[in-house]
């Protein structure tokens, strides 16, 4: 339930509101807007009488939040929420991001050698995993610890900001201390302990859609690192399961125009898995962007064929340029752009 | 099974196969292409014993085709299939055709005002339904052949090719008699006597994918058409079923490239079934050519909210017009262009 | 819209609701019930005023049919069908009705051997197709009208009623001219015109389900047939198209029992297509019958590895005994029991 | 990779297979069975050289395991696995385990008065949430450790076993300590820090198909509780995601054979949460036993209306008892029988 301040409402007058939500057993939460005041009631799992509330100085209208998420809604918030993360890259505005790198860091010359000339080509976030979610419990499951520092010294030495992915609480803590991002994957989408430790990191998150999750789900579990007090969630559409086999997943980009109407969270694409087939991988990038995607997250390999993981859907770093170059034009075709490159500070 | 033969076989070398293949009990079509002649080997259900055919003169070599389906795949012809209208636009060339108008033909008005609108904006084919299949059978069916006979009017008029459903094998001739293309819709895309009967009218048809075709389904159906000796088949992404009730369907945009990389026919996205809301037809319209489609079929309609049928999803004339300068400059970003527009013929 | 007549109304009265109806510009329908008679309106695609109707005498109550089905529906019609076949064997009864044979007639000794074999364990419709759909162009499509005699010959000699596939308007009639059921098939399921045929012909249907059918498709698709004046439809769940490939379809049993919900049709379950192995065809047998279904339709081949068409997913004959004496328990574990064989009509 | 030993191969030979294998760098697992005994290789991601291994005294072959699951598959280990739980019933054996209880742990006495109630009735293993993963943050999310006490006093008082879930590692120590099975929702089904915490406790665990799951999924998930030498693994079909609303979840019975003929473990089904529906919940419940269920986890609630959650598909005590005579003859139907309900021992 929204409780939406008059356009003139003093500080007292929302104060107040949220005195009262708090009275009657519910959490509150001021939500500054461009425009004007609304006051989150949190907590409810069903209707609230809110006569109470209508009846207060400085309140305009109270809106019953039909869909289950909240915060997560425009209605909650009309304006796009911006992530900007350490280096300066801003997720959400009309500037596209792009993320890139291995599926995996394999070692420190590998994540070196892409970092550098992903950043060349004009990332601004390299990606790259320490702990993988592996279907099979004999599989590389990634490096660990040391995936984790590597990745820190690639962003020293090129600017990059991190993106990793975190599989556990405890994970999420660590990810916290030596990356930028911390991913959340399809599998563990519900995973609300997860969800929850990331959210409290206060670091920025980006949420995956999950195999078979609808879109409200999604909304729901960023909903989940929202009730943390933490607001910087990047959505990602990464492909649902359907029932075609040419690709490894469907990727659903009408979920792209679908969220922006109905959330004000950033949503990028990866067309990576969202495809599992290299050669699939740039025209469904170029078309993520085309349906208003606020970035990429896109597998870049040195040598894709050497690979330990997702070698058959990495793109080779000419490929890769190729389409920062496509999806500049698609960019500027619907008035946005590719964030500009990082600026002079690399060392390496 | 394919027989390739050499470069600089002769007329009798490629007749000698094809009377060998015949004697042999199966069906035999010469495939001229670019670079070198193929003999297609039809109507096994199986293996085929390859060893006399090798032995002939001027075979180059022998592949089995693996795929269920022959002659629309690009083993079979590696160049792309354009197919020509009557009006001179080419689908499946470099050129992105743009079709649109109406679900259904309403009255004499609605549909000469939208197709004199619709060729000022640059759109070359008109859409519009006769026959409308409805899941209800107490739905609005269609004017049936008067709906026809308007088409044929708004063509005169304007010069658009025109495209139309034919909903059973009378209704095929009909609708040849009528249009340029015969349109073939996702709940008949298995209908076989349909995909026959269509096929022998000669006429091109547009074959829009099942609500639960896998993309080989998809080029099987097409294979039937062909195995009337009709290559002009243009298929259609239109969404497939899926669980999220966001959107009517969920367009398959990945469908687009991989159906490029196994076949040769040209395929076109159908944003407005495929999403089913009209706020979503434009992003998803961009995003389809640039994922590599030959062309769009969108749903336009005079005024949106009095249409008979898929009012929720039809465009209104300035939202078409907006969408056409977008796709010019995606297609232009990708190497493309959008088919140029008719010139002066027009008489209305 | 639905109007209920009161227990003791007299023909007078409902005929002047009828009446009433037909001046509306909507089609009246007396659908008499075992309490009392109610009145269908038929034709209206949206609200229609009932309170020209609530003021006639007799009448009790107008519902308003939420559901877009009609004539299928529990609320147009609340005692169950029972559809009776020429050999006396009754569908939608207490009784669980057994059809079964192979995929596809492939010769005189072929089809009357198995016939013989069926009936002597007890099935009373002998299924079998002339007209195979198939999905690609090549494959074996069936015998045809041979066929067709082939199955009324088998009838003849065995007394079991015969149920065979139509592909298209003619062939519906062709098949209504020798069997006792016309099959229409899954990718048949919205083929409209077929439909419409089917109905007039006044034999009996069964409907299969189509791959992505939901259940309210499948209702609206009977409505097509009951809308030509035909109540005997037999509806069937035959598996849908889902996402594991261990399984040819996903048989969703819980059809069933929502079915009998919403519906006063019959309904039986096809686990050989359901399931598309041979091993997986018995226990999806039985946990139909145990879920309700009112029969079965399943494959039986003399000989399986031999067949022409499905023998992956065909039982033996002996394994169809075994289903038989399983399938009896569980139904007499619910209240009902299998039809009883056919008695010594036979002459073979 | 399993390397099968020959039928009269000393405890030596044995040993000589299993140091082989870890001089190797894999690890190696005897599993001996009814006929032979097998050693399985493990940790090899692809491809081992067996040569060595098939020069050792007593080896009968090596066999490559095909599937990317090994201790669950049956080529591993021919036997059904039985789990025997603390109060004697055995998941697994010819005999059906029923578990019942509601959704959520809400009060002691709701707790108590349901596992008596239930107890009567011949469960043997009473479910009820404590941890309760909800889709949105602000739903009831159960007692924790407070319901885990009640669910211990039921036990005691009652001598039911109890299932309940372990939303992540922390949960699955502390339901260890207080519960005879640990619970894995679908959710968490490729959780692969909460599997392997589960599996390091010993304890039996209850692994929940994941809506999307397909069945290697299932497999290989369990595969990583086995693979901390934990067999007392016990699956479960609870529904996939699919179109259809009329229920919540597609129960897909036809996976129960289909797991029974890859993988020796138990697998139970949850018509409960598969259907979403209380009316739909006896119907599949039969329906899965007749299929081959090992048991069922159905929710029974002593006031459904009242409860906290799922009320909607929870049966009455009633409907739970009547539920209990029909699967008791559709068990001797196919050779099994329901396990003998719990003796004198009970207090309450």
């Amino acid at each position: 339930m929204l409780v939406v301040m008059k356009h003139n409402a003093s500080k007292e007058e929302i104060d107040a509101v949220v005195d009262t939500i708090k009275e009657m057993g519910y959490g509150a939460r001021a939500i500054p807007g461009g425009q004007r005041t609304a006051v989150g009631l949190i907590g409810n799992d069903g209707a609230v009488d809110s006569g109470r509330l209508l009846g207060l100085n400085g309140v305009l209208e109270v809106i019953p939040v039909t869909h289950p998420y909240k915060q997560v809604s425009r209605e909650w918030r009309a304006e796009n929420t911006v992530v900007t993360l350490a280096n300066g890259t801003r997720v959400g505005s009309s500037d596209v991001v792009v993320m890139a790198g291995p599926c995996a860091v394999e070692s420190e010359a590998q994540i070196l050698d892409i970092a550098h000339q992903l950043r060349e080509m004009g990332a601004t976030v390299l990606r790259g995993g320490a702990f993988k979610p592996r279907t099979s419990p004999y599989a590389f499951q990634g490096l660990g610890v040391r995936g984790l520092e590597l990745l820190a010294k690639a962003r020293e030495e090129t600017g990059l900001a991190i993106v990793t992915e975190a599989l556990d609480p405890e994970g999420a803590d660590l990810v916290a201390q030596h990356a930028d991002i911390i991913q959340i994957g399809a599998r563990n989408m519900q995973n609300y302990a997860l969800l929850r430790r990331a959210g409290r990191t206060g670091k920025p998150v980006l949420l995956k859609r999950g195999l078979s999750a609808t879109i409200d789900e999604l909304l729901l579990a960023a909903e989940y690192i929202l009730a943390e007090d933490n607001d910087d969630v990047i959505l990602c559409e990464r492909g649902i399961r359907s029932f075609d086999t040419h690709t490894r997943n469907l990727l659903d980009l009408a979920a792209i125009p679908v969220v922006k109407s109905l959330s004000h969270l950033p949503i990028v694409a990866d067309p990576s898995h969202g495809t599992g087939l290299r050669a699939k991988v740039i025209p469904m990038a170029r078309a993520a962007i085309a349906a208003g995607a606020d970035g990429l997250i896109v597998e870049v390999h040195p040598d894709p064929p050497l690979a330990m993981s997702d070698g058959a859907q990495s793109l080779y770093p000419a490929q890769f340029q190729e389409l920062m170059e496509q999806i500049r034009v698609i960019a500027r075709a619907i008035g946005r752009d590719i964030t500009r490159p990082l600026s002079g500070v690399a060392v390496g």
